[in-house]
């Protein structure tokens, strides 16, 4: 093995699907490394993750001063830019390895940190195995986020715990508006939340339902498969009882096909988004039952929901990136996450994991947080989930509106010739 | 005229769809009327709005401690219920009155409170030409309340301005989320929010947009018909100058043939909501340009979004319900509203209409308030809109949750038999 670098300039990327929280991982990669400035030189970022890698399109940090590194903490989505890119496997590719690595070169790049999800780590996995191949030294450092909770490695996921309260404020919300209206027909409301395989979002808004007669009163997961009878049945009984019925639906509920719940048309239209379920569900409650439906589709706002983030969520996406930094400067390769030491009180460390054991992997609900009946979460899920959205971290905000970082570092200048993909 | 109470009980109601601050409303009628037992003897609640009247089921507000009068007003939705019922003219369904005013002398109402929007202040207005005409003492007030600011004779509505915020604010951050994925194809986001018929909504996204490339980039208006060709020409310029455009669409937008624009699914369906011109405006960009478009569906979450109200709404909700028992008392029937005294600094008081000004009317955007092109609005309209979603109220949070009250008074006993419709 390449013997670990010591000191050096840092790069930051962002990559995948952005969070509310994951410019508060970037604030703590630049804070902490600001407290190392013997060991480390310049702390770069690249704009669009590794494709700004790969295109040399990198920007210095120094220039941020420290309130806007603040800032910065409380201001959603990629300030860098991401993107959605996958490197080859190096040996079908080395060319673009090797453009790679000329870029890490040429800015004397050391410490390598991702911020990203499963194929992220995946990234960082191929950098450092090259890397070591190639006897350049680098350490990279995977920083976990993603709203959808389903790295392995890691208690939970930056990203996810705001996401979750957004979700559960918004269907607890939504479920005080369905009780005041209940005074005709039967009525009922369908919330679509993120989630392709993995149930995570669904399942935090049952946080939202203190008992049986609150909001949300049933949750379709992609872990359960979609059992449309024993699902319009069990919405009857609710309309019946309390009057009206509030349903989440994750994105990627399956049918007994195999299919994600779509629309007919949209699947012939080729619509692109993937989506729909909600809808599906909405129109069966109402032409199976007669209920009047409405249904709701969160789509980006809930990953970008920095107005209602989780205190812990925000602490934890700082701590993850000045983690990175201190596992850099230790030459520890691997994947930043989080250790829970216990449940209540809610302790919480930072651990790391190899590239191997996280890459390209992804973690469903497990069998123990959903109930026997598939329509929601145990309590051992309730206790997992409810100290990640513990917490308030109000963004500043003037004139109304969260005031926001809008970040647009100036380029560095190219000191390679222009990337040809 | 019959002479105006000077004393007595006092019944308050809440009609129409709710809205974040509708229950500060509540509050504000509450608080101010336990200023003045020596002339207010109970304050009454009824069931489901003008419903409850008439199926005698009201409750005692009496009973309901000071701190949970404080909650209250942090609670998003209607408390008492709400009802979408009209009262039938009294020429053609004299019986119905019978029973209403039987209900009002068994529990010897003097004064009643309606809060709602535009039918529920012609509510008010049967209600108080009955009384007269029957010589029953009773002073009837108009509470208003709507996220859709259409009613006349206030300068705004409470309830707008909390939804506004709620919007302007997710549009604000989906914004960034859309400019930090811009790496690829051009891309679009499309959110959908409440306005049948006028566009404050949809207009108030606009405060996100400091300038010409933050979200919202383009308005679509029910005020203004939808010009496919021109909309299209739009998001493509945008999206060939920052790689990314956001477009808000009222829910009442019209197309050519004067129809709401809809899915033909739908329609063909009965689907019952009315919705579904995000989804054919992110379709035709998606056909059209060949963009990957995402769509978002705000629905109920928008009316009932408390947990990020407006300082002034909430302020402007309970003011509106203590000023209407003033109202009430000094034997002024009518509507109370809010009047604008100067824009900067944003001062306000109350004020009170006729009935039959406001009564079934509806108020759409002015002209001055909507950009020559249509797609947008005035700077005259930000300035008017701008201090209506100014200052935060957030709600107490207990266990990461909004700490909202679940109220659920018991029913007075009835003192009249059942009510057959």
């Amino acid at each position: 093995m390449t013997a670990r670098p010591m000191a050096g300039n840092l790069l930051y990327a962002q990559s995948g699907g952005v969070t509310a929280v994951i410019n508060a991982s970037a604030a703590g990669v630049i804070a902490e490394a600001r407290l190392q400035p013997e060991r480390i030189g310049r702390v770069l970022a690249a704009r669009n993750g590794i494709l700004g890698v790969l295109r040399e399109t990198l920007t210095d940090t120094a220039t941020l001063p420290d309130a806007d590194v603040g800032r910065l903490r409380a201001t959603p989505a990629g300030a860098f830019g991401s993107c959605r890119f996958d490197l080859d496997p190096v040996d079908t590719n080395p060319a673009q390895y090797d453009r790679l690595f000329a870029v890490l070169a040429a800015h004397e790049i050391r410490f390598f940190l991702y911020n990203g999800g499963n194929g992220s780590m995946e990234t960082c996995r191929q950098i450092q195995t090259a890397a070591d191949v190639r006897g350049y030294p680098l350490t990279v450092v995977g920083v976990p986020k993603t709203v959808d909770n389903d790295i392995v490695g890691t208690d939970c996921c930056p990203g996810f715990g705001s996401a979750a309260k957004y979700l559960a404020t918004s269907i607890c919300e939504v479920g005080l508006d369905l009780a005041a209206m209940t005074s005709g027909a039967g009525r009922a409301f369908v919330l679509e939340v993120m989630g392709r395989n993995a149930g995570w979002l669904a399942a935090a808004c049952a946080l939202a339902a203190e008992d049986a007669d609150r909001a949300p009163h049933l949750i379709l997961l992609p872990e359960v498969g979609f059992d449309e009878a024993a699902f319009l049945a069990r919405v009857k009984a609710v309309v019946e009882r309390i009057g009206a019925c509030a349903v989440v639906v994750a994105e990627g509920v399956r049918g007994p096909d195999g299919n994600v719940l779509a629309m007919q048309d949209r699947n012939q239209k080729g619509y692109i988004q993937l989506g729909g379920a909600g809808e599906v569900v909405a129109e069966r409650i109402h032409a199976s039952l007669g209920y009047k439906v409405h249904y709701a589709l969160a789509d980006y706002l809930q990953r970008s929901a920095r107005h209602i983030a989780s205190k812990t969520d925000t602490a934890q996406a700082f701590a993850v990136g000045k983690a990175a930094v201190r596992r850099a400067l230790a030459g520890q390769q691997g994947v930043v996450g989080i250790a829970r030491i216990s449940d209540a009180p809610y302790r919480w460390r930072t651990n790391l994991s190899p590239f191997e054991s996280v890459a390209n992997l992804e973690r469903s609900l497990p069998a123990e947080f959903i109930a026997a009946d598939g329509f929601g979460v145990t309590e051992a899920f309730r206790r997992w989930c409810r100290p990640l959205i513990s917490g308030e971290d109000w963004p500043p905000f003037r004139d109304g509106l969260p005031d926001y970082l809008h970040l647009r570092l100036p380029l560095l200048p190219a000191r390679l010739p222009p990337y040809v993909a």
